[in-house]
């Protein structure tokens, strides 16, 4: 058949999670997440949840101090990846070509603003399963039954010292479009929500506060249901995860949330939407005031504080 | 924000239902799946679900027969509504521009190989809600709290003499991408799957049988969870609906469904895909062979017989 | 405490709320909450959940304070009745014999300690649905499909000066078995959880603090699922219902909750138990210190402060 | 029937099932329904689920066709043991004391009248977790988080020749309490449910039909909510065991259900009730022609043929 244009970004490629506890770390992703280890390469394991297409979701590195490696976007198509790095090589942020890791085809490197390292590809191996085969042939491999089951990458979220020129950033590197924001009363954003496909956000800036930049906020991962997240509740509680804030639901984009820290300090969030897309071409933003932020999150619930503190690498005073 | 290319159709725009039973066909989509009336006119209301971001979802008129008047698309841009016009004139099969109805703007009709028939427009105004406002601004209006709930429409399947032609149409005129199809072992499809946006399908075309084409086979409604079709099962048993099939899981692209016959006769679908997106700009299409099907629905479930017979208009015998 | 083979009371029977806005707690209860009046007499009206085998559930009663007006039990048998009476008549707190409201038989009132107006009673007129006749006849009445549809009451809890004294009480004079109870430091217990049947409460008295007992701190109904009770959330948000706490799971009992304030100050629970039931005839109490309270709800959520100070009537500074 | 005021059976003790593929067998209960292995002895193996209170709920043991060993029942006191072994003892259906197994008392061995193995006691040894320790302390051992999550035994359903004759010795011998029956055209019952608790049924009689009686339909799991049966079914998909009807909603007692049947051949059930307790002391029975039964299931799906054909041990024709 045909192809057709579409987004330049079709959706997040992988990320690279610093862990200063890679075992207890990888015991996290792989027993509790039910993601499955497809490489090991030097420091690092690749790990995939099951019904990813390609052949991996997380490239989890041992290192000192907890925080996000490199993150990838992967294109629609070579002719959007082009465009792409012709864009970012326009705006002096790209660093270059790069053999792309573990089914990734080549890759651009560059860097967003605040400093975080970015690639973006086209190529991809897709996964095929073998002992792990599932019973329907329109999924990426057996359901794990085992833990959360974690489905797939759902987004990104940055703390970065400067919100809005991290987020036109996107705008025009990437073509991400934004879809809700939070409005500082002095001026600028505290938070600003962008997304490449019809899920309301893939890719999201929050405000560092004082001078501390180039972090994760979180990263999240989509179960099928809100029930999948309650269990992983139970899931977590009976293994010592520390739970941070949750199951609750967000009042911007409406996401049902859990956000628990793995054990090596980065904040993992398992996000549900329900049938919530995007389908409307162009949908207006919207902006949230920061009284209008008072109120908590969806239900009333206040905003536990950690969530304006917390962040990998983890800030020493 | 700079607007991007996309798919050229965004999404099904609505769909007009023709009833036998008008007053009861009302009740069914105003009280039981919970949609508002947003205007009337001759022997039509228009309706719209609690989350539609334009006017109406639904033109609901009285007629002789059950079955399916006008269905339209909205397309991603005035560019690509222009492209896609100029597909279809060349193919012979559009009939001109008309004023759009109730908050949809100029409209350009066809017909499908099959007869049915078909709009595509860009223009939408956005609905604003007055004493249905919702407490979350992200939303296009309250959450209703009764019945069903119907979040927003999802996809619409066709009864078609030649599925191969009219999917081939569909890929040629409105730039579908097919998702699954099943393969006769004579050749041809028994039906095929397509889409424009991430959902899996949004426009899908079933072997009519004999000659009896140019018939609906059903339009499908999206609530946010599984409970929701539970609890959906309930209410419909309630009000004495006639609960043809399910709640159960599709094989194909892996919904979790419930079929009822509003008191029109036509069948209505409540479907719902999990976190299931179709992300990969690549997807390979996935064929289901005619001995796969024998296996019946995901879980066992043999499909029941109505399922390939029942059709609206209804046929005579 | 004693160990009994058999429960004398089978169940809460129903519970008068007062209310200083009876027009909207009205609206919330029928509109809301899915209940049915079924009489009216004086400034009270009488209210039911679809599946309560009995007439009704609430008796809403119009006051100048929200609070809690009389409370009932129904017993499992007649013998039972004379049984619980002649132990509250030792005891000294009974006030006799009054006929009962609305399809209860004769009620023995009498006072708990704390002074809270309570009833017991055997003889009770089953219901008789007419026009809301049910599809399944194993079912009271037909699911109504609209708001939060209460299922059935489900527990108390009330406030009171002295725990120890009011839950040796409901062992004593109701045969209440102890399922949980949270131990202070100091001595005695700021919360004590008691139950009739398999369900693991029906009767708690929390500390009231200070001087102010004799009050309500909550009732609760028990909807069929956790989804549900998110669902609830949404629409206890959009009708503008203070949320005050919850969806969370408790640690105790493993309760998941909603908490909300009705518009008269009383405090209504939505709660579900999933299938955890005390079948064991000997399950032993479960006592948490308050060190372990520390930890808060079950995934973590600090409990809200008014959940502490919050009951009805409400005491004015 | 005769009333009781309150029940001597607390509830279903364990049961001991046979099979041919003791292997496969096992890695079902201990793999997919998360069961742990407490104990082994000779031919069999003592499994149970993670929130059972005693040691163990399943006995399973290898023999040459599968079916159901002894089931047991525990009474709510040593006293009311005395009574029903007095009771039993009268109807000359009595076998004699043995020795418990695993943490059971003394066990008071009997037969029903279709010659089912049946066993009855008191005392009973509550489980102490050691490397399964809960995080609340309110439940048996920690949550497993693994494959269908088994939480606790819920009923079993004979198949035997005269469903009359072992009702009423149900009744009579166990004081079991009816709650539903099917009345047959020609009189007798097709199937008759009873219950111990408020559990709306703790064990069941069905017609074999035939000659075919002594055998069993099924036991049955509850877990905690209606997603989890939705997710047993993909995880029972994924595992290639033989799905044989579900999920759906029984009309008798609205059990939410999936049948399977493990590798022995034995059905197995996943029951949810929601939040429906059978709280009347007096509930009349509720009872179904033949006729109402051709409606099928709740939603109106047609009972499969093999639920009135299969049972264990499997008939050779």
């Amino acid at each position: 058949m045909t192809e057709y244009t579409s987004f330049d970004v079709a959706h997040l490629g992988n990320v690279e999670l610093l862990t200063p506890t890679f075992d207890e770390s990888l015991w996290f992703f792989r027993d509790l997440l039910a993601m499955r280890v497809v490489a090991e390469e030097g420091d690092s394991v690749f790990l995939r949840t099951w019904d990813e297409y390609q052949l991996y979701t997380i490239k989890l590195t041992a290192a000192d101090d907890a925080g996000v490696g490199r993150t990838t976007f992967r294109t629609t198509s070579q002719e959007a990846l082009e465009r792409r790095v012709a864009a970012i090589e326009k705006m002096g942020l790209g660093t270059g070509w790069v053999d792309g890791e573990v089914g990734t085809g080549p890759t651009y490197m560059f860097q967003d603003p605040d400093g975080h390292t970015m690639g973006i590809y086209y190529e991809s191996e897709r996964y095929v399963a073998t002992d792990d085969k599932p019973a329907l042939k329109n999924q990426a491999s057996a359901f794990p039954g085992r833990g959360v089951n974690a489905r797939r990458l759902d987004h990104i979220n940055y703390l970065a010292k400067d919100v809005v020129a991290n987020g036109e950033f996107v705008a025009k590197a990437l073509q991400g479009r934004e879809s809700e924001r939070i409005a500082l009363d002095e001026g600028g954003f505290a938070a600003w929500w962008f997304h490449f496909n019809n899920k309301p956000y893939d890719i999201v800036y929050s405000a560092a506060g004082l001078k501390h930049g180039n972090r994760l906020h979180h990263i999240a991962f989509a179960p099928d249901t809100r029930e999948d997240i309650l269990k992983a509740a139970d899931i977590f509680l009976e293994n010592g995860i520390h739970i941070e804030s949750g199951p609750h639901k967000h009042a911007i984009n409406q996401t049902f949330f859990l956000y628990v820290w793995e054990p090596g300090g980065n904040r993992i969030e398992l996000a549900n939407a329900g049938a919530r897309l995007l389908l409307d071409p162009d949908s207006p933003v919207v902006e949230w005031t920061q009284e209008e932020r008072k109120k908590g999150q969806a239900w009333g619930m206040k905003t536990i504080e950690t969530f304006h503190t917390h962040g990998t690498p983890i800030v020493k005073k």
